[in-house]
């Protein structure tokens, strides 16, 4: 069991929960074609239709073979298709080979879904373990993760499209067209001072949370302050029209490597539409006009660091974060809005937040026991943590104590930058 | 024009010839779902649905725009993606992006195709210049040799899904299953002697050829002799069992790098069920046992090479094999068989046969004008010269001067060989 | 000036200190031919001849050029050779390429480093600031860091020899052969319970440190145990033999992945002479029979972390290790001891120890001012932090605060592992 | 045997003529420092010592060994170091490692051939049987073509060197400055038409020859016309004024991805000092202006190809080639001039010239007996071959059937161009 602590699903009906999150994955692929669900466009991304398919078969494998008797595998092979990376549950399909496979399709992933779902109402109309209750729920946050991995992934697939295919049109509305306002509106950022100190950090209570988050425990943090917005990509322009990518002492060294090797001149789904800064953004809508208030998004751990120390400070710490942002309840969304909007708790929803820590254990950290023990303890290396959801993270998934992680060059997730500083 | 003496196509009725072929084509794809269509499984290979589309951007572009008042492009920036190698009409896609592009879809890539036949049928209703009409008979053959290329591919394709699917299932049929039966079936191996001398090559005559099968021209051969029917399945298995993929003295250098760095130890599509080479091999029906009298197929030019050379032998040059077959008209068969089971002519039609040629310009060679001229001679270097046809060569594609080409490593072709010997 | 309270060199002497540990480099490379100074045997090694030109640059281009009035360049060239990574100073030669390079040859830089002590002697011989003090005696810790390298280096170097052949030849002396003798004496493993707390780490005083070592703060710890020796050849020879290297769930996944990709079946260095564990150790000394009770050394932070989790434990954090370490004086040792065997204070001087903690910044750290800023703060990503130094690190230059890092892959350093474990 | 038929070395004393050849090996290296013969400055350049350690070994191999009664390898492990390629006498060091190696350093490998040399005066002090006295004529033309490697791969290895060191400083002399003077003085190139028809090529007689050149054969040549000299610095200069560079239509399509991939501007070793085409050339004797009546040097076969496309026509086909060259006598010069600078036969000596032919056997064609059988055959693929000789092949190397070959793309050895045309 993932959670040191076990709940039943707060809802009063476990499967009506179950099929509420599952839904909102099929809704979220049901505008993509076929081909779309298909697609692998860096091996980093995985096909829409891989993602549902290895949802399903994490049920499968951790809830129904083991837990529901006489339950037989829907199709013995998938387990080869669709183990992500669990060793201990045997071979797998090389990652960077999920796009070269065409069979099962779209639909027959549908009908894999299906007979999943049936057999899990089965069981889930019984009373069942606690221990059953914690995979169950591990599984609906892991499906959650994969929703939002699913509009990481697509937004990519759509991007490598020469033509720029919107995944959703954007509804027409009054947005304002004058480049003046247009890039006015984000409010100036202000520094909090906080005072640090001696802080509990990490998920101590009954609720559910990966082991990850766990055990709470005490550190000490020192006197610091904290802006009071992520960087929005007004702040980014005046960034990158300062230099920001063309002078190596503001970049750690393996950033510079990478702004040189791949000849980065801005975040990722930035568009030079005319070679002097007049920037288009790439969305789930579509190609948009820069929006000067809007957070910048789709920035590396490298740039997110150098931007701070452009800006004089640095980033925050795990601790520093979580310590301003514990009291706040993120109100978030539906599945998916496609662009960082802030609509949340101030510290949440709109862009992940890279931290200055490198993902480790917390002190005392122990895994899960049994299989899902590889959800998160093996990826402890060469990764940075990531704060606050974004604006395509589940409504309910995030919390104040949640670590994502990704490599320092990853810029596909919706990640952004709040600064901090040294007082 | 490409061909240097044109001729108007032969049918009655051009836009039903053009028709007829440009169908065949949508009747291959037609058993493929949008999922199968849209895959890339590695660099050589290209999407069912890439295939369809550049075709009718060969049509759009050499034929419709230049030569039909009036006629506007369907989408413009299907340029970019469809155009193959092209230089001289813009740029494109890079080849190894082909898979990453989901949109346009299976059936948008048919609204396509229709949409262009029906302003070629606009433009064959009228009478039209020779110069032109040499430009659609080219189109034709382009479609032809892509139709071989997407069964090429698809097979590479499917063969990349662990389950092995088939194409199309085999009808059943009365087929031997006693495995001394089915290896005891193809006829010994004759070595027919010929006396050389100075041979007429190329093609000559008025009839449809591409550019690299001209001029046709004198070429001196020695006394050689040349085997009656090509390697077996049968013959494959002994070379096999005598090491033949582990003794460096049989192979080019090259090629051992290969088969040492690739792990070659069979034909390409071979699966050792067991580890004690029983074989089954993989084809557009599926897997199915291996067939000791079927031609082996799937052989890169450096494995023919060492059969040959395990046999005593040598392949045979391009005038040697033409000198040969000249005499033959292939018989062909429909656009697809899905293994290679002679029925054809003796020389033609099971597997491509390699030949000890590089592929390189006849004396006095020269390229078609205008922008097809990059249709042959710029690929005149690295690569090897195969004869002959195979199973899913297109009826009426093939004759006696067509040179096919692939580099030496190159086994996803339905390639065989056929052994010669200095007399 | 890197130091945040610099003092002069403590020696009476400023040039007499200076001119000794500049010999130690060179006593270092009189026993390497000229062709052995030029090798680099991976992208990660360089020339010794490289490093004895790089140190004597370094002196040239932050201490000579500015500061000593008239002073000329020896070869301006050598900027563009000898420069590191320092992107302030100009373009330099790609890190790989150093082995491609044969003249300055290792007489040639002889000379130079020569004429640069020359020049320094007459800087030394004279009043100096405090800032130019400060660069001196950072260029001649820097110049010890390198002589550490060397030794790395050359190792590597003579290890990718077939004949693996030693630096140095060991004197003979009593050295037990009886295989149980040998592999008996290394004393049992004790684990320390250490209560935590609040602890202070990092450098405060007005000693030399790097600018990484400061400020010193407070820190947290939780309790702990500490092992009271590394791991020796003996333990690292249990965890081989109860499949160490072939059970993934021991390894962090980026750590598994190089297990299979580059075939580790044990440390670097190790040679396995029957196939079956009958190991020797490839030594500055040459091969050697493996001494069960020696340290193990060449271990990788993936093999470090994975053989901790094989023992129920993990690897210590640096506030960990340093709380324990901090009352110790390394007694140190000559320029090379050619294998690791203690002879210094218990947590120092065998191997450089792994720990749990990502190289990054200690709160309120500042980089150096000018272009030794780039000395250590721009690699504060993707690295982890070792302690304690190793038998090739020079007499005097450890500390308990000095903090080594390399990434998690590196295995050519001297590193070993000292387990730890919650309480 | 490698020849067909043998004869013994026509010098009275075969030991002198021995030695003679194998002196000139080392008089070149003489000039290089350990250093120099130490370094591989890309993985197809060998070290010095390389060459001269390896072409010991081949007399030791395939003479001492087998033929002289008592003979104890020098040094056994010089078996992996120094075998090149030949598979059927054992493992050997990967190719591109050879620059990993210091030792044996530069002055062992000289004991080592001293060594060789004295075995192999006593042998030939002594009647032999004509197969060894074959074999040690085959090595002794296998140590000229090493002494032309060597100084091919020198050349790299300085270029590789940012301050272009001079293999052997120019002796001043009375060379004009005045580029008009510079550019003024090659002759007019002319074409020549030859009226083709059968003719024979190949070594027919008892002299040596390699085994690719035989046997001797008829082959049937169209009418062409051939230019009067290779194509000059001056003629390479209009073809880059005129686009050559930048001209897809101009080029095979691996030959554009070359240029494209590589940046290639100009042939290997010219250097544009200011961007606007004012180069100067690297050569043995250091950077010289570039002499536009010396011949273009360091051309690929794509750059050939190109170039002679560009010139309205092609290149020479082997056939042609030597139908032409086959009364001449190259008359050769010392072991190296170190630029190319005529003073041969109309046909030799200057620069190797690319032929349209790819790399195979001719008719008949039986590889060597025994272990040198490795020597030729095993290339023949994906290699063009080459005619004339250059200035750096040693005196009487050289002769009209000689068959040199290279990759398409490579630029290291002295290539040049001579452009044919049809008529």
């Amino acid at each position: 069991m993932l959670t040191q602590a076990t709940t039943r699903p707060t809802g009063a009906d476990p499967a009506a929960e179950y099929l509420g999150i599952r839904a909102q994955t099929e809704a979220f692929a049901d505008r993509l074609s076929p081909e779309d669900q298909t697609v692998q466009s860096m091996p980093d991304v995985s096909p829409t239709k891989w993602h549902r398919g290895h949802t399903s078969w994490f049920f499968e494998s951790f809830v129904l073979a083991p837990h529901l008797p006489g339950y037989k595998l829907v199709e013995p092979s998938y387990g080869y298709l669709f183990n992500s990376y669990y060793e201990s549950v045997g071979d797998r399909l090389p990652r960077q080979q999920r796009g070269t496979v065409s069979r099962p399709g779209a639909s027959e992933v549908g009908r894999y879904r299906r007979l999943v779902d049936e057999a899990m109402c089965k069981l889930l109309g019984a009373p069942i373990e606690d221990d059953v209750a914690g995979l169950v729920e591990l599984g609906l946050h892991h499906e959650q993760q994969h929703q939002e991995l699913m509009a990481m992934d697509i937004k990519h697939v759509l991007w490598s499209n020469p033509s720029f295919p919107a995944y959703r049109e954007e509804r027409p509305g009054p947005r304002p067209r004058d480049p003046q306002l247009r890039r006015s509106s984000s409010p100036e950022v202000r520094f909090e001072e906080l005072p640090g100190g001696v802080v509990s950090i990490g998920h101590g209570d009954a609720g559910f949370a990966f082991d990850n988050e766990r055990p709470r425990h005490d550190t000490l943090v020192q006197p610091f302050a904290l802006a009071s917005r992520p960087a929005t990509c007004g702040d980014w322009l005046e960034f990158i029209a300062d230099g920001g990518y063309r002078r190596p002492e503001l970049w750690l060294s393996d950033g510079w490597a990478k702004v040189c090797g791949e000849g980065w001149e801005s975040p990722l789904y930035w568009l030079d539409r005319t070679g002097e800064r007049d920037f288009a953004i790439f969305t789930l809508h579509g190609l948009r006009d820069l929006d000067a208030a809007e957070p910048a998004c789709h920035v590396s751990f490298y740039e997110a660091d150098a931007f701070a120390r452009w800006q004089g400070g640095r980033l925050p710490t795990e601790a520093e974060w979580e310590s301003v942002a514990s009291h706040q309840v993120p109100t978030g969304r539906p599945v998916l809005h496609p662009r960082p909007i802030g609509d949340s708790a101030p510290m949440f929803g709109d862009v992940w937040q890279w931290t200055l820590n490198s993902y480790g254990p917390y002190p005392g950290f122990r895994p899960a026991a049994g299989a899902v023990g590889e959800y998160n303890g093996k990826f402890m290396v060469g990764q940075y943590v990531l704060r606050g959801g974004s604006c395509v993270t589940p409504l309910g998934h995030v919390r104040p104590t949640y670590r994502n992680f990704f490599p320092p060059a990853a810029r596909w997730p919706f990640t952004g930058v709040r600064v901090a500083r040294d007082l």
